[in-house]
């Protein structure tokens, strides 16, 4: 198969890169690192990226980011980082990658545990998190050509510990390695509209 | 209880304000129709429309818009109705009207059936939905002095199939006085993050 990954440089990016990569071609993309540059927050960066790469079978996307504030702090700008980045990045990226899928293909998003289990200041993440996982839903039900449209939800990953440990005190963390099974399940499974919660015991 | 209603000129709205105006002092607040002007896009607008209300017990919105479309024809512009209206508005009104709520008060906002039952063209609904759903459950842990968060999720109402039916064939509809009774539960109960799910036997 060959796979483009978006968020290749991060933690769970690499961990998703690193196991696919013993089987299938793999193209690396990042908005500063990667095998071709690509900004989600822009619908043409996004064409232009794929042009160079053509057809794919499967599209992963690891990028995004929020904001973390308190309630009741967060100014409109601090609430866009998180729709245009995390939320509309990868909305943008499914609709316009979609056109570049094979017939089949799959397009995997990432949300996370914090819209299942909030956490102090993840009011946005929690919101843009399960605002992707109703976009799966909704979506693969009417995406053309038999592409599926999934998402993956990690919890705090062992990589991630030391600089967002605090954040996630007492939560049960996980290997990327095995986070990025979730992702090879979601493109070589047959499951569509799903969301891969990868925080068995987390409750 | 003084109780703050927001889209009190829908079908929603109007039959929440039927309903809580027995027994209480509500006061109807909308973009052109209401005692106050208000615009939920702009955070000003909502202080100024608070500022001249004063302190209350409970604040309903009713109101937020989305744009329908099919897969992959939304753009951007498309996508930012649903954000700003529904999501952002709703969001905005929880931020900036909680510090207008008295001790142990609530807001109490809308979402929608789409989230969990998708329908053709309903994307941008079912993600602003369960948007907002993530949000309350988020915000009502963070929200300070008792201040409690809720979400209404009506199916389509009775005296919106003439126009809004043909968007959900074969669904079950509940009259607006069925829904009106969730908002006063959620103002009047203790439950607090909740999604009050108004559409039993749509599964």
């Amino acid at each position: 198969m060959k796979i483009a990954v978006i968020g290749a440089s991060g933690s769970v990016g690499k961990a998703v890169v690193e196991l696919l990569e013993i089987e299938h071609e793999v193209i690396k993309l990042g908005s500063n690192h990667g095998d071709i540059k690509l900004d989600i927050s822009n619908r043409k960066s996004i064409r232009t990226a794929f042009d160079k790469i053509g057809r794919v079978d499967a599209i992963i996307n690891a990028a995004g980011t929020v904001a973390f504030k308190p309630f009741g702090e967060y100014t409109d700008e601090d609430w866009e980082v998180g729709l245009q980045s995390k939320l509309m990045g990868q909305i943008r990226l499914a609709e316009e990658g979609s056109n570049y899928l094979n017939d089949g293909g799959s397009i995997t998003l990432t949300s996370g545990i914090t819209a299942d289990y909030p956490i102090r200041f993840g009011i946005s993440a929690a919101v843009v998190g399960g605002a992707i996982e109703y976009f799966a839903k909704s979506a693969a039900l009417e995406a053309p050509r038999g592409i599926r449209i999934n998402v993956v939800s990690p919890t705090v990953l062992d990589e991630s510990l030391a600089a967002y440990g605090d954040f996630f005190p007492g939560f049960l963390s996980i290997p990327g390695k095995e986070v990025a099974k979730f992702y090879k399940r979601s493109i070589l499974g047959i499951e569509n509209g799903h969301v891969f919660k990868c925080f068995a015991g987390n409750s």
